[in-house]
């Protein structure tokens, strides 16, 4: 017998991801593995991050949006190391019958976010799992060869910084668990579903990283809260944060929230799920910072200093803040 | 409150993983993201495969061998590509409870592979999972530029050649699955647990990659059976194979089962996992291919030849071998 014939999952990645594999190394799917020619004088900046449905996502979550987040969790990654995207791999874990009515629209939020982030598909895995549904990718950027931008490298007296706006995932969160906390939390419609879509869909600042790779002696992307990974940020450089609680910038949605239900200031400063990025700047530099990043349409708020000692404290009315969780952790 | 602890999974990077990530670029593993600077004048060969269990190890399986198994599979496609091994990324999903009697030998047989293949680890993801225990591996090597091993690039005349022997794993997964089959088969303990033993622990041919990448006018890695991969493989060089089914290499350990029970020629030659490396090399290279596999300490075989046309046929006595199953696939 001739043995031409495709496999299944030949056919699925030929109709679903071969039309996002649209670097040349990426040889159109039909390898066991993608070439990429570095650019010149450059690292490669290497992260790997991954969802599963009832932990990172809800099971009936639109596909198109789980493919962008997990996209977006890792362009996230590549932002707050200063470094540009090259492209990525796909792992994903189907349970049976996933093929068609999930894939296809998984398959089409991504090919839309690897065109819009310039972040091409270069290959992947698919496999049938028993378990939920899961996607993990790695992504590849590149920065000037000894330049990523690390946690490590914050010094005392630098000013701490932090991209968007705080908290609006994790209260989002408890919307999307919960719709009738709206009503009683007096927001409108948007209001909520703003709050909604912040979880749902991150914005990562990949149009700050050029900024971010001259300015930020440190930077660290916020996806388990801006207190644990200001804390993770402090240890690595073995320094303290002093933050004025109320100089972190809330949209106006969480505003409203956070005004009838003070506790959701804890929520909004130790939930996960932000992607926003919070870094350090040496004083001397903070004004142009501020200035670059406002050229690049991405919003920066200072919010406290680096201080000799260890650990991230929030100061409200000048008195620490007391959280019940110092991180958010899926163990 | 200071929020300078570490997270539970901060904890379980430290513990089991940090020891891995010897190479500079990993920051022992404290950054969102690893720096790795390109080897000069090379491409990136970029690839991925994961396990989970239940689908391609069993639950039971020491972890020490299914970590080892994971990135064999990975280092497995680099051989095939011409690769040499740079690193890897590492994502986990672990059911609550896996924390330690798993984690523990998982990681310390990652970090022997890690060591003999010097491909060290450069960073990963844990989460925990409501599914199976699971591991992919995202893996990359060096390459000339340019020179990546293609499977799209076999010439009518080629010589057809396969690395080691065929079909050792998919019948030692037989026997995995029924120890009983060993008394059936005439199979002393010896044989039966060297059969087992290359289904539970690949022997990737890194050892020939600089030869592949030498003489290999195509190449492929055998995990999905050597029938299967040998028909992508003419799918992509739009080219067909004519393989003498008596000179497919078999291991002492398979001929005696496959003598006791014919049909497990089938099963050798269609069966997955074997990680064997099936290439084509111009006539006119031959020779020195096989003086170059020979220093390397590599088995090599001549098994047939590409022709015009599609497909992989296997002649028996010159006739066509029929199939029941053209490719394992887990679809």
């Amino acid at each position: 017998m001739s043995t031409s014939m495709q496999s299944p999952e030949d056919r699925l990645i030929a109709r679903y991801f071969r039309p996002l594999a649209t670097a040349p190394g990426a040889f159109g799917l039909i390898d066991d593995a993608a070439a990429l020619t570095p650019p010149a004088g450059c690292d490669l900046v290497l992260t790997t991050d991954g969802v599963i449905a009832g932990v990172h996502f809800f099971p009936d979550d639109p596909p198109q949006l789980v493919s962008r987040k997990v996209l977006r969790m890792n362009l996230s990654d590549l932002a707050a190391k200063g470094a540009q995207p090259l492209g990525f791999l796909l792992s994903v874990a189907l349970p049976a019958g996933f093929d068609d009515a999930w894939l296809g629209p998984f398959a089409q939020g991504l090919a839309g976010d690897a065109a819009h982030f310039s972040c091409p598909l270069y290959g992947g895995d698919t496999d049938q799992t028993p378990g939920p549904v899961s996607a993990s990718i790695f992504a590849f950027g590149a920065v000037p060869e000894g330049k990523m931008v690390r946690r490590s490298t914050a010094r005392t007296g630098d000013h701490i910084v932090v991209t968007g706006s705080i908290g609006d995932a994790a209260i989002g969160l408890q919307l999307r668990r919960d719709r009738m906390l709206a009503r009683r939390w007096g927001l409108s419609a948007d209001a909520a579903a703003e709050l909604e879509d912040r979880y749902l869909l991150p914005q990562p600042r990949n149009a700050l990283a050029d900024v971010i790779l001259q300015y930020a002696s440190a930077a660290i992307d916020i996806s388990d809260g801006l207190a644990g990974d200001l804390a993770k940020l402090c240890r690595a450089s073995s320094v303290a944060a002093e933050i004025d609680a109320a100089r972190v910038p809330l949209s106006d949605a969480a505003r409203v929230a956070i005004a009838a239900e003070p506790a959701l200031l804890e929520t909004a400063i130790t939930g996960g799920d932000d992607y926003e990025i919070v870094l350090t700047v040496r004083p001397e530099e903070l004004a142009a910072f501020t200035e670059a990043a406002r050229a690049a349409v991405v919003a920066v708020t200072e919010i406290g200093r680096v201080q000799a000692g260890e650990g991230a404290r929030f100061l409200q009315d000048g008195k620490p803040l007391s959280f019940t969780r110092a991180s958010y952790s899926h163990f």
